[in-house]
């Protein structure tokens, strides 16, 4: 597939830190940008941004704060040929966090919210771009939604300045029909927007949903090196390039620094294709009861968390 | 997913035993099968029926070779629920051992060819069908034939009387618009016939590429447990299983089976998406290069590997 609209969106770090806290090593997350630019990688997110009181920076490395001293600090002297981008959350960051664009190393800064906030993340996002940035919203979870109420986000959505908007299957539930029925509804109420593509990889299908958004008409493309990210994880980076026709795109830095970095790093932490994760998958639920289940002694006791998660008397006891 | 003509083949011991010369215990062939009894599969391969010189029986266990009294040994006193087939290869199995349907545990014998051997493939379905069988032909690697030699093989296969044809896409190189072009090239030239599809995970694709295949049409669909097959493997059993709404199918044996049995299989054997694998994908070949690299000290030189690969003066040293 080649259009020349299409751009890469590297988030190995951003959503790899959702297993980790966000200790990474400065060593991995420099290689991990300077393959992203050898590769033509467009963005690479290199974490959330919060303010400093909000998480304890014991716990939590520096890329759950995204601070730009610290950016500047870790690729200087390296060519930014990548942009870089990072993600917010609703009520985690302060206005006086977010420098005027001019003077930081971020060019797009992406606000992540629930259907429900979408008026929340318009009035940040607004407030993005009015520092210079670059700003997309990425609604989540939309596939526990009835249709009716994601109908009105969208229509608010088209009324913002807001010009890039996501479709996320953030539970890895949907099937690539499910993927072009809503691409073909944000395109339907949002006529003159962008659209991006987020899908997580419980059932195999983070890969080939990147693609069939791509077929249906999404242009930001989001992607992480051997499919690092929460639970089952994402879009395999490597298998995107590879797909790519884009002569700008070069799969090869990716496989080194998988080579070097990511199969190490995944004998430490734990990421990709595991049978809990298929389930709540299967279910259309959070991962966190998956997660769990993985950071237990039952971890491999796959019909126990089945029974437990699909027996209606046990549901809200291991739900919640 | 829904539609009463779907059936489900269960492949992980047939194809499984591409990576250990189907050197199984007894117990896991059979737990293999009463698990997709239970979950309502329609059929479980067993393996490949060939004669007995053709292979040395201390090399390669007994599922090369499918004979009838070592089935009937091993499901004795077990309920029958799920048909039993067979995979054979052209040149490898004598008349004789194919005992008339009747006689046999087999319902089904499928023929593995390549398109410049369909003429032998018909033959031999034909025999096999004259015995009582059902019968099927398994065009593999489709993806590295010009399309004026694929629509004439299409056009003999349509003269005969082999009522299924299936779409392989032997290295894992196909997208879901390459499955959508051969479903409906396939049924363009063989409107009659029923279609099946068996896909490699070479890219992760497995999944969504059956899916696709159903999409399309396709009603015989080939998969494995938790993915097991030579290189990347197959469609994964449980994911298939928890796509199909017939209510026939039951997803939760699988489970079990995973847990039981081929979590233990795969810390012994391996199978899966695994780098080099998207590679050979990626470059439309046979995994065998991948292969011997899985089975060697730099298993994990990917860059070395691609290069060697992709690199037009190392290309024909490395392929061969």
């Amino acid at each position: 597939m080649y259009r020349p609209e299409i751009k890469v969106v590297d988030c190995s770090i951003r959503d790899g830190g959702l297993i980790n806290k966000w200790q990474f090593s400065d060593e991995l997350v420099r290689e991990t940008y300077k393959a992203c630019a050898a590769a033509g990688v467009d963005y690479m997110e290199i974490g959330y941004k919060a303010s400093a009181g909000m998480f304890d920076p014991k716990e939590y490395g520096k890329w759950r704060f995204c601070r730009d001293e610290d950016i500047k600090r870790l690729l200087d002297k390296i060519e930014l040929k990548s942009k870089i981008s990072c993600m917010v959350d609703i009520g985690r960051v302060n206005d006086e966090d977010i420098l005027p664009a001019k003077n930081s190393v971020f060019s797009m800064i992406r606000v992540a919210c629930y259907v429900k906030e979408v008026d929340k993340g318009i009035a940040l996002a607004q407030k993005i771009m009015d520092k210079g940035y670059e700003a997309t919203i990425n609604i989540m979870a939309v596939s526990t939604n009835l249709e009716k109420d994601i109908n009105e986000v969208l229509e608010q959505l088209d009324k913002s300045q807001v010009p890039v908007v996501y479709v996320v299957d953030s539970y890895g539930s949907m099937f690539q029909e499910d993927i072009t029925f809503l691409i073909k509804k944000y395109q339907k109420f949002m006529p003159n927007k962008t659209l991006g593509i987020h899908c997580h990889n419980n059932r195999q299908l983070a890969f080939s949903n990147t693609i069939q958004a791509v077929i249906d008409g999404a242009n930001l493309l989001d992607a992480s090196v051997f499919g690092i990210g929460r639970g089952a994880g994402n879009c395999c980076l490597e298998l995107l390039l590879g797909f790519l026709k884009n002569p700008k795109y070069h799969v090869r830095p990716v496989f080194k620094l998988i080579e070097d970095y990511y199969l190490p790093l995944r004998e430490k932490i734990e990421w990709g294709y595991l049978i809990p994760y298929a389930i709540t998958g299967m279910l259309n639920e959070h991962p966190r009861s998956a997660m769990a289940l993985r950071d237990s002694a039952d971890k491999d006791k796959y019909t126990d968390f089945y029974d437990q998660l699909t027996t209606p008397e046990t549901t809200v006891k291991s739900r919640h």
